[in-house]
């Protein structure tokens, strides 16, 4: 029986982590995949299946000229390399320019209009040049966006959104560990903000989206970063490292924006390593006329930035040419095969 | 500052606890009310402000003659009224006739189709003949559908969805408790459902609506309800009675669907006089791939029926023409005043 992205041509842009779930979804969701682009020297020219480590051979092999890639054409490219349009923008430019829809799970492209407006207002230009979309997906478009955006259905009149999430330095590997500081000093961590800042993560992009979607418009906005210290030793498995007591294993991300009309929003993502039995957490809470509140324990954030990725496929290949951020995507649809 | 629904003209059609809520919301959403149809000999030439206990006139009179208010045009008609066709039919083909939109709470049409086939496709000719449609909404269009369907987008592979709701028999008033049968013994419960049978109540609606929108088919349905006894002597507030022990303060409908595809959905709903303290509840736990849970803790459901039920007028009113089950409408959205 086909799949339901049977016809679908697709390009695994990055093979790493998240890459190699996103090629197994993929070929379980029936998808073509045309083509594999990948930068380690242990991984190209090898076959994308057993790069994924899914035990079998899918007969496209890891390149690392993505140019060359996506010049022998597809529908959409599924890429996973990085987290910021100052460098990301580069591998969309090279999907974009080949008439390549792209989907991608780079945080600052789920609204990037504030954060990085030139790239934003290029890529959009480009894409609109090129008769194709691109837009980011990953777990905040279903879980701290359109379910809250949905909870809000049920209100008459919202005061305050409070959202507060927690999720896994260790399910991202090194590059991720270390970008949170993982392992320094509380002295450390402070003369790093002090001196080289603290770049907005996704709950900035989240929020805007938030208050777009919604037809509110920012008045002031704030963010700021707390370490999470350590009150014993504890193992990094990402950093494959011992943390010792009074040192940082995580960060807590926050955003906060009060709207022109009135309601005000937060969030605050925790990334830290877990303790035994912890596991990834979601709870927004509504105040106003009524009160509401939504939570989704164990929201497993590393696979469903994957599988929400990839059930987004259809819905970004049919959405308006442009860069599209993901207050402007109708609402996240599961796939089934 | 004019609120989100100015210029639009609406009738509140019913004027019962409902009605009285929803009029409230109408006037600070900014509404035009133009009409209101009631037909408690209380209510009927009173005005609408008194008779919703706002504690101000709205300068617009409680009538009994629907066809009277409706002959007079409006942009769309709150129907709270009654739960199921056979008996609300006739409401809503009145206003489809005069070209007015209708938004109801009655469960019935959030689905309709194979329950009451004749009333749905009749009502959907005379809104299609008239240019205008007719909708459901109320907690359910939240909490049991979109928020599911919502969640389900980071969903991989479904195997089974199963939804358990609590709601409070003493928030609806005396109609909704003699409908359960609140008050009877186990035996007189157990006799009037092998005589009568139970209708299926809004359990089976959703969960139709919910397989529609997914794109899957139904394979099997089966409903059954369950009464929930007293343990101990309760105070039924909306009937003004005491309960003895063991006789009937609730019950559980359940509906249970399997798909053609494969996975299967079960919803149930309790219905119950609640005790000191509880309030409702919302869980959805999916197996698959990942395992994913949702969870609305006092999801005031006699409230945020009212309150999603007047978010969703602009999107009934922008709807294509027709009778409009609840799968196929857009998500639902907050209206900031």
């Amino acid at each position: 029986m086909p799949g339901p992205f049977s016809g679908i041509r697709v390009v695994v842009y990055g093979v790493g982590a998240m890459g190699a779930i996103a090629t197994r979804l993929l070929v379980e969701k029936g998808a073509k995949i045309v083509g594999a682009v990948g930068r380690s020297p242990s991984k190209v020219g090898r076959d994308l299946g057993e790069v994924a480590g899914l035990g079998t051979r899918l007969g496209v092999s890891v390149e690392s000229n993505a140019d060359l890639v996506l010049s022998r054409g597809a529908d959409i490219a599924v890429v996973c390399v990085g987290s910021y349009l100052s460098s990301m923008h580069r591998h969309f430019e090279t999907c974009l320019k080949h008439g390549v829809n792209v989907v991608t799970i780079e945080e600052e492209t789920v609204f990037p209009w504030t954060t990085a407006p030139d790239h934003a207002q290029g890529l959009d230009a480009l894409a609109k040049a090129n008769g194709v979309t691109l837009a980011a997906s990953g777990a905040q478009d279903v879980f701290w966006l359109n379910m809250v955006t949905t909870l809000l259905g049920a209100s008459h009149k919202v005061e305050t959104v409070v959202g507060r999430c927690r999720w896994n330095v260790d399910d991202y590997g090194p590059e991720v560990a270390n970008h949170l500081l993982i392992g320094k000093s509380r002295a450390e961590f402070e003369d790093y903000v002090a001196s080289s800042g603290w770049p907005e993560f996704v709950a900035r992009q989240v929020l805007e989206a938030l208050v777009a979607r919604l037809g509110l418009k920012i008045g002031s906005m704030e963010s700021d970063v707390t370490p999470v210290l350590a009150d014993e030793q504890v193992h990094c498995r990402s950093l494959a490292a011992e943390i010792p007591k009074g040192h940082v294993i995580g960060t807590i991300d926050r955003t906060a924006v009060t709207t022109q009309e009135g309601p005000s929003f937060e969030f605050a993502m925790e990334g830290r390593i877990y303790r035994e039995g912890e596991n990834d957490t979601n709870l927004w809470q509504v105040t106003g006329e009524p009160n509401l509140q939504l939570e989704c324990d164990d929201a497993n954030y590393r696979f469903t930035t994957c599988s929400t990725l990839i059930n987004r496929i259809p819905d970004v290949i049919a959405a308006a040419p442009g860069l599209q951020s993901l207050d402007g995507l109708n609402p996240p649809s599961y796939r089934h095969h």
